[in-house]
């Protein structure tokens, strides 16, 4: 079977997973283009493979289509919204993903945004490049106020590790809550407009569907404090980013940290902005995190390979949430 | 009495500490310059002063020697490097401090100086800004050899709340270690040397003092692994700005955050490197310590004034260690 791997690098920092798909025997391509594929690169490479180790690029109805020979599609980390799950089990194409590995990458590097954005870290990091030395009176985690919209994997985990900075007020919403989280962590389970109202800073954890497409735009940017902060690490396409521009160059908003955009790379005009702390979507950029993903996902495709059970495969409700938005 | 409070802003993010004033009947001025002053303008304003509420401008032999009326120094925060402790002795005048007050907030900016290294966040966020999308593949927590140089009431905090993240490595070395420390946490006290050659990031929590100043300079920093970080967030002075500059101008070190500078404000070389992360002397910037220091020192000095014990004064090891080094 040949294997096309789109998620670059691969096998640089640990070369296990290259070693793993040679023992296999498997026939395998690492992406020739270097970086993510967009929809139409992916559909010229996509015909002759029966397996990709993938990333984030869209494997849509169009890609698919030209998918004639695909037989599986082992996804890195838990993001589904780039595969069209139904279209795919339409045409017999299983799909699995590493849900588990980004989780400690990704919530640590909440952690830093959160303290970052608290104490305008990242602004006076620029006004110092700058030569403009202007002290900013800022707060620690346990003064602030912080909610929570969506508490699966990754927000339940900086959830936890917050409890190492005193006693801040959590006000949280999931779509299905998990009641259980309340015994450990003094949660107050709320609905989302009285997060955006009442809390110093907002952190996104939820998948992106199409409930969630534009979830935060003007709307609910301008019912938050003027000196509420905003945090998302999910997904791009979440928060609109035009709302998110127009509202911040309006002096609203401590500050914002934002790591995933709508297209990526991101070049938009967030850029202008130096209260708006800017990463390239690296919350699974650790080193231990991303050989972690790598590793699972090429075990998955070599189990794929000889018949053996799948570990990582995409549960049912992940299919009908997408028929559902 | 009349009282000179230096430490600016005061009083602004609760009215306390000028209630607390006004109560006690204190004839008070607040820092008629409304910046850092320097020695020549404390010269000029102190004469006429029994008591100053001090911020970290220097109370060196030429500044007490004019103070001819000063009977009492309110320092807030833990820093003493400004205060000629056995000058100010010599000539009657108490002096006290806050050290419990700023830890909290220092601590948790220094968490967040860990994970912004650990990831290369800030230099991601410039080069973002400048229109570069690079991603960079950093570490977790979990996976670092974490050093820290000075494990006081600082270096402790920080070490407890990294537990929150998993289990990092852990070299340690004091002057005067608390073995106390290592019955709760995972530590190896190592020398200095160790900590330079072993270490993935570095964090600095010692006094200035004549043995401190300069401790990390060209040799110390070539020892550090290339791809080491380093931050300081206790001193200006500790580390040898020119040389750290020179070193990571060569591409060695991975990151710097520096909090604290021999001159403030700051206004050197360092600003010409994207990977060191530069901010303000804004450890103790948050409003609940910021006010708690306001609040603690302004009642030490009112203590004195009413002629009750202080409780804050500061004890006689810190004379011992001025007049040793």
């Amino acid at each position: 079977m040949k294997v096309l791997i789109t998620s670059v690098p691969f096998g640089e920092i640990d070369n296990l997973p290259i070693e793993i798909l040679k023992s296999a025997g498997a026939d395998f391509t690492i992406n020739p283009l270097n970086k993510k594929l967009t929809e139409d690169e992916l559909m010229d490479l996509i015909g002759e493979y029966q397996i990709v180790i993938a990333g984030t690029e869209p494997y849509s109805k169009k890609v698919l289509k030209k998918a004639s020979k695909l037989k599986m599609i082992a996804r890195l980390g838990i993001g589904l919204d780039g595969v069209d799950l139904n279209e795919a089990k339409k045409r017999g194409i299983k799909v699995s993903y590493t849900p588990d590995a980004p989780a400690p990458s990704i919530a640590e590097l909440t952690i830093g945004f959160i303290i970052t954005l608290l104490r305008s870290a990242h602004q006076s990091n620029i006004e110092m490049h700058k030569g403009k030395w202007q002290r900013h009176l800022g707060r620690t985690i346990d003064e602030t106020s912080i909610g929570f919209i969506g508490i699966g994997r990754i927000g339940a985990k900086v959830i936890g590790m917050l409890k190492a900075f005193g006693n801040p007020k959590l006000l949280v919403n999931d779509i299905s809550p998990n009641y259980e989280l309340t015994k450990t962590y003094n949660l107050e389970w709320v609905d989302k407009e009285q997060i955006y109202r009442e809390a110093d800073l907002i952190s996104l954890h939820v998948p992106l569907t199409s409930e969630t497409q534009n979830m935060i735009s003007r709307k609910q940017l301008l019912m938050m404090k003027s000196d509420a902060s905003l945090i998302n690490t999910c997904r791009g396409g979440i928060i609109n980013e035009d709302d998110l521009y127009d509202v911040m160059k309006s002096g609203h908003l401590n500050g914002a940290a934002i790591d995933v955009f709508k297209n990526e790379p991101y070049s938009g005009k967030l850029l202008e902005l130096d209260k708006c702390l800017l990463t390239p979507h690296m919350g699974s950029m650790s080193s231990k995190c991303r050989s972690l993903m790598e590793i699972e996902s090429t075990k998955e495709a070599v189990r794929f390979i000889k018949g053996e059970p799948l570990k990582g495969e995409v549960p049912e409700i992940e299919y009908d949430i997408q028929k559902m938005f």
